[in-house]
C-alpha cells in the first residue's frame, strides 16, 4: 500500500508539528488531553482519503493540510466524548480520555477539539472557503444525529433494517464522503467529481460498517485484530441482528428473543444465536449488501472525470479497507 | 430602557423562528434539549449588544440576526456544558438539561449547540466572512480555557489577582467584546471603531464580572436577584478573596485560612469572612477596580467615530447592567 503508507507518513509529520504548537499553549490541562489523544494513534482514514483525492487532482499538499488536520481533530473529538457516553475504559489499548483524566476534563477537552477543528478551517483561505465551511459543519452534526440514533435505539424495540441504514450512514459514512469531496474541493476539481467522491465515500462507508458487524460474528480474532462476540454480547442492534428478526419465523423468533433476554453464558449464548444466523443465511444476506455497497463504489470511481492511473491509490485504500479476511 | 428592549423583542422573535425550525429536525432527543435550553429565556445580553453595535452603522438588522444567534447558541452550549461540569441541578429555577434529561444527552446535544452556532454563523454570506468566522473560533477557544482555568484554581493554593483577572477574562469578558465586535464587522464600520468596540466590551465584562464578585458578598438578595454568600460558602477564590490574601496582615491571613479550612456553619463563616474583608477595606478596593474598568469602557465609546446619539444604546445597557445594587 504504497500510497497510503506515503500520505500516511506525511499526514502524521504535519500532525506532529502541530502537536508541538499545542504544547505552548495553556493551561496545560485543557490541551494535554487533546494532544493524548492525537498521540493514540490510528488509522488517520479520514485525512489520507482527503489528501489522495486532492492529489488526483493537484500536486501542492500543503493547501490540503490544515483541513485534513480539522478532520482528524472532529474526528478524536467525536471518539473522545463517544467514550464518555459509552462508560468506554480503552480505546487502542490506552486509558480512554475521561479514565486518564476525569470526566469534566474529557467533556472540555473534547469541546476544544471541535471548535480546534475550526481553527484549522480557518487557516484554509480561498474562493470556495464558504462551501467547505459549510460542508463541514453540516457533516459535524449530522454525526451527533447519528450518535443520538444510535444511543436510541438501545431503547427501541422498533428498529428497522432501513432505520440502522440511516444510523450508520450519519455516524460513520458521510464523515468518509466528506474527507474525499473535500479533498476534491480544495483542488477545484469538477463538481461532478466532488459529488461522485462524496457518493463513492458513502457507499465505501456504509461497505465498511456492514463488514465490521460481519466481522464481529462471523470473523475470527486473529485476523479482525479485536475481539468478535461483543454485538451478541451486549444485544447490539445490528445489520445482523436486525435482518435475522426481519425474515425470522415466528418460531425462531421467540428462540432469539429468548436467547437476548435470559441470562446465558455469552458464549453459549454467542454460539446459539450464530446457530440462528446460520439457519436465516445471515452470513451470505449481509456479505451480498456489503457487495452491492462495494460495487456501487467502485462504479463512482469509473464515472470521475480523471485517468484510470490516478484512481490507483483510491482503488488500493478500498481494497484495503474491505479486505480485513473473517 | 427602550433600546434593549426593542432589540430583545426583535431578537427574540428571531430566535423563536429559528426555535420553530428546530422543533422539525431529528432525533427529536438531540434537539428537544437544544430547544428546552433556547427556551429557558435569559437577558440575551450577547446577541442585543451585537444588534446594538450594528445599528450604530446600519439599519438593516437582517444581515446581523445569523450572527446573533450564533453568539445566543453557543454561550446556551457553555452553560449546559458548565452546568454539567459544577454538578448544577438548576438554572434560571428549571432544571438543568443534564438532570431534566440525563448527562449523556447534555454532552451530545451540547455538542450539536455549539456546531450549530458555526451553522448560524455560515449564513452570513459577506466578504469579510473569514475574519467572523476567525474572531468567532478564537473567542470560543478562550471561552474554554477560561473554564479550564476556573476549574484549575480550584485545586491551586497559589493564585493570584492577576491570575483571576485574566481567567474571567477569557471566561466572560472576551464573548460579550466579541458580540459588539462582531455587530460592528458586520455593519463593515471602521477597523479603529471595531477595536475600540471590542475594548469596550471588554471592559464593560471586566466591571461586570467584578461586580457580581462583589454583590455575591455585599450585596442584598433582593435587588441582586439571587442568593448571596455563595462565593464565601464554597471558598471560591474570588476577586475579593485573592485580594483579601493579598493585603492581608499574617495573623489576619492565619484567621481567614482557619475561617476556610475548619467546619462552622454558613452564616457565622459568611459574617466572619466579611468582617476580615471589611477590616481590609476589600469593598472599596473592589469597588474602585469596578470603576477603573467602568470608566475605561466610557472612555472607550468616547473614541468612537459615530455621533454621540448613536451611543446611547450602549451607554443605557452599560449603565444597566451596572445598576444591580448591594
Amino acid at each position: 500500500m504504497h500510497r497510503y503508507n506515503e500520505l500516511f507518513q506525511l499526514f502524521n509529520t504535519e500532525l506532529k508539528k502541530e502537536i508541538d504548537n499545542l504544547e505552548l499553549r495553556e493551561p496545560k490541562r485543557l490541551y494535554e488531553p487533546v494532544i493524548y489523544t492525537l498521540n493514540m494513534g490510528g488509522k488517520r482514514i479520514r485525512p489520507v482519503l482527503l489528501l489522495l483525492a486532492f492529489s488526483m487532482y493537484q500536486k501542492q499538499y500543503q493547501k490540503a493540510i490544515p483541513v485534513a488536520i480539522a478532520l482528524e481533530m472532529f474526528h478524536n473529538f467525536t471518539l473522545l466524548h463517544d467514550d464518555i457516553m459509552d462508560n468506554a475504559a480503552l480505546r487502542r489499548n490506552r486509558n480512554t480520555v475521561h479514565i486518564q483524566y476525569s470526566s469534566n476534563t474529557a467533556i472540555l477537552s473534547g469541546d476544544a477539539m471541535s471548535i480546534l477543528s475550526y481553527e484549522y478551517l480557518s487557516k484554509y483561505k480561498s474562493d470556495n472557503y464558504s462551501e467547505i465551511y459549510n460542508l463541514f459543519t453540516q457533516t459535524a452534526l449530522k454525526i451527533c444525529e447519528g450518535q443520538q440514533f444510535d444511543m436510541d435505539f438501545e431503547n427501541r424495540t422498533d428498529v428497522s433494517v432501513n432505520d440502522y441504514l440511516s444510523m450508520i450512514e450519519l455516524k460513520t459514512a458521510v464523515l468518509l464522503a466528506t474527507s474525499l469531496k473535500l479533498g476534491a474541493l480544495i483542488a477545484n476539481a469538477p463538481e461532478s467529481d466532488c459529488n461522485l467522491l462524496y457518493q463513492f465515500g458513502l457507499n465505501l462507508g456504509m461497505a465498511f460498517q456492514l463488514q465490521d458487524d460481519l466481522l464481529d460474528t462471523f470473523g475470527d480474532t486473529f485476523n479482525f485484530g479485536k475481539n468478535i462476540g461483543g454485538d451478541i454480547a451486549s444485544n447490539k442492534k445490528t445489520f445482523l441482528m436486525l435482518k435475522a428478526i426481519e425474515v425470522a419465523s415466528e418460531s425462531e423468533l421467540i428462540l432469539l428473543n429468548n436467547l437476548l433476554s435470559n441470562a446465558i453464558s455469552p458464549q453459549t449464548k454467542f454460539e446459539k444465536v450464530r446457530e440462528i444466523f446460520n439457519s436465516l443465511n445471515i452470513d451470505t444476506i449481509t456479505q451480498t449488501e456489503i457487495e452491492k455497497y462495494f460495487n456501487a463504489a467502485f462504479n463512482n470511481l469509473t464515472n470521475l472525470s480523471v485517468e484510470n492511473s490516478q484512481k490507483e491509490g483510491l482503488l488500493q485504500i478500498a481494497n484495503q479497507m474491505m479486505n480485513r479476511k473473517k
